[in-house]
């Protein structure tokens, strides 16, 4: 008999069925069993009467793959408003010993450690897999946004020679074969060197960085959103780009994933078509006079401010993104594009939300003498960038572009405590495995 | 004035506009100039009149970024059926050297090294820039059907502690922190774990193998097209999604890269709804036969019976793909199903294409003791594969999967001699930039 899902047993009241899945709740009364099966949608209860199915269950532990077939009958104290009865169970692989963490209550009641330690299992749990499916929700739309605006998807290396940041400090170093090399702590080169071929990319990959803290916000490895965008009319057409996404996005959540907000307990974030835009100085004339915070002038914002702004925010403007930009240039790579207005800042952005930053942003240099003076001034050679320059030699239109760090923004969107609890299997500098 | 773009000016003729690009080819013929533009969309020719405006075309040489405004005219001899007339230059980014290598004419004359040593440049050329936006295309179908399919996507760790595979060997070493850790090569481990979590899962990621030979058939990074589905019925059913897939992904590429398989000069591959299937010891009785190769009970094909079986397909089958089953079980990994009815071989598959071997893949052990019959039979310890393992403790379906190797696919597809030329910035033994 063909399978059905769980999640679709409503529309088959009547009807005989077939469920594949896992036993996730066993409750044995007597003569009558209660069965609640998992499956990739959902849970279905089945009701399991009568000796000879019952004795089959003796054995039988949660986590047991089994198939399931009977009878759907409405009932709206169920899930999805209906359950199976008369049902005749199937062991597909069974299960030696008890689990040993329990993964069918409605919290899993472990500290982090366990947790990531016994992902194989604790992953199983609804709350924890509907992290991931909001999560795999936030990648597709990104490709989907973006290839719809013309933007074509690129692959960069992981493994570089070099890096364009810091040139090899903070990065993971690789054996390769006889070389050393390292691995790549963004794809900006590349991305930008790629505008020259197809104006318009993006690239959702792995990112790596060496810094030895251990913080909740900060993972060694990252999955990492890029775009960067040619021929831009003025920089603040990324943050436009951005914005439009998010709307975007926040709608399909709306629409996608109900249910696993509804499961996490989380609303959507407020947010406004146009999200806020201000200065860094702007921002911090703002925590001097509302908060008493001393910080105008500080080349950044330090993460308690970061907090205060997004509260600022959400109360002033009605929303919990906030653009931030204008950061000094100092304190900016060198490929960032300094205003004409006032040559210490640079036209460029983080955008913070519910009080951290999710992504960094904005216009880069695209004239080939830009970069060598920039470079001179900051005491690097330019013998070393030469495939980056190389694209610049030739023609660069102006563009910019941004990355979004999807753990970040996952973790702030679902309230989650700490970043490691939106990766499946996160890496931090004690944390090699699973 | 808005921007339009190349291929969109056929159906603006009589009205001007204005376009944005790169000064492809410039033709100077006294008082009249001829400039090819390229954008990130095609090509478009613009007739530039009178003395101002030929001046300044004095100083300009190709690959200088400009905005040229004018008025569309048709012309059948021009690309996409119109060209712009009376048109007025307006440099964006001026070029200061000519191109060292050119990119516009019909084929790009450089060897395969010159070719990946000034990928900044010579991917500017539209042949080149064509066979990455179909490959954009192979990822983006991959994608899409797999979620219509109800497949989830993953992200699993590059950085790990050890190899599924090989236990390390052929794997690239990477300092972490204070220990020792390396690049994946495969996520076999992670997707069959989320197997337990989501039933069905892809990944597409960069995977990573330290092979030190360097043919035109291997890639140190290379893009792996992952899936991993559960509740299978038959281990046919691994074959019978990809076979749907590429019949899915030809028919697309029919549609939305016409452009670029003409510009490649490349048919659309013979295919057929169903491809043709054989057991490895069917296959090497038709060699035999055939081709007079002697092979049979030998545990693989080597590259040139890939290639004939391939021919056989096609003129006998009417496919350019054929799929090899049932190698022996000593020549599989661990995790491989054997076949019930002869155990020394597997229901395990490759893909072969056009003489390659583009996918591997087969059905996968389910059940925890037989796990651990089949590493104690190989003198694996199981516990050096805890985390694995507490997966298949703890109940998992039937279930199987596969890998796409994305640059011999595209490679194949577009008659690449050259895997390297299936990748951006490829990855090999002597190749570490750009």
């Amino acid at each position: 008999m063909k399978r059905t899902l769980t999640t679709d047993i409503n529309r088959q009241i009547g009807k005989e069925i077939t469920l594949y899945g896992w036993i996730h709740k066993l409750r044995k009364l007597g003569g009558i069993s209660f069965i609640v099966l998992r499956d990739r949608a959902g849970l279905a209860q089945a009701v399991i009467d009568g000796a000879r199915e019952n004795d089959k269950l003796k054995e039988l532990t949660t986590e047991t793959v089994v198939k399931i077939t009977g009878k759907v009958v409405k009932e709206e104290r169920a899930p999805y408003g209906a359950e199976l009865h008369d049902a005749k169970i199937e062991v597909l692989s069974p299960v030696k010993e008890d689990i040993p963490i329990a993964i069918n209550k409605k919290e899993i009641n472990v500290n982090l450690d366990t947790l990531l330690d016994n992902r194989p299992i604790t992953l199983r749990s609804p709350k924890q897999r509907a992290i991931f499916k909001v999560q795999a929700e936030i990648v597709d739309e990104f490709r989907k946004f973006l290839t719809q605006e013309g933007f074509t998807e690129i692959n960069s290396p992981s493994i570089v020679s070099s890096g364009l940041e810091t040139g090899g400090a903070e990065m993971f170093e690789v054996k390769y074969f006889k070389q050393k090399a390292f691995l790549s702590q963004s794809p900006q080169m590349y991305k930008q060197i790629l505008v020259g071929v197809y104006e318009r990319v993006f690239e959702t990959a792995y990112m790596y960085r060496a810094e030895k803290h251990s913080t909740s916000r900060h993972l060694n490895e990252y999955m990492s959103l890029d775009l960067e965008m040619g021929f831009i009319n003025s920089w603040e057409d990324i943050m436009d780009l951005e914005e439009k996404y998010l709307n975007v996005l926040i709608e399909k959540l709306g629409k996608n994933c109900t249910e696993q907000f509804e499961m996490l307990g989380i609303d959507l974030p407020q947010m406004s078509k146009r999200i806020p835009r201000m200065k860094l100085i702007e921002a911090q004339e703002i925590l001097e006079k509302e908060y008493r915070e001393k910080c105008l002038g500080a080349p950044d914002l330090d993460p308690k401010q970061e907090r205060q702004i997004c509260e600022y925010a959400a109360k002033k403007h009605g929303s919990e993104f906030v653009f931030i930009t204008h950061y000094p240039s100092k304190k900016r790579p060198f490929y960032t594009y300094d205003d004409p207005d006032n040559p210490k800042e640079t036209l460029s952005f983080d955008l913070l939300f519910r009080g951290q930053e999710v992504t960094t942003g904005g216009q880069r240099l695209h004239i080939y003498e830009d970069y060598i003076k920039k470079m001179k001034d900051r005491g690097m050679d330019p013998k070393n960038f030469e495939d980056y320059l190389s694209a610049f030699r030739y023609g660069m239109p102006p563009h910019g572009g941004l990355a979004i760090g999807l753990e970040r923004l996952t973790a702030r969107l679902l309230n989650l405590d700490n970043i490691r609890e939106a990766s499946l299997f996160p890496r931090d500098i004690n944390r090699l495995r699973p």
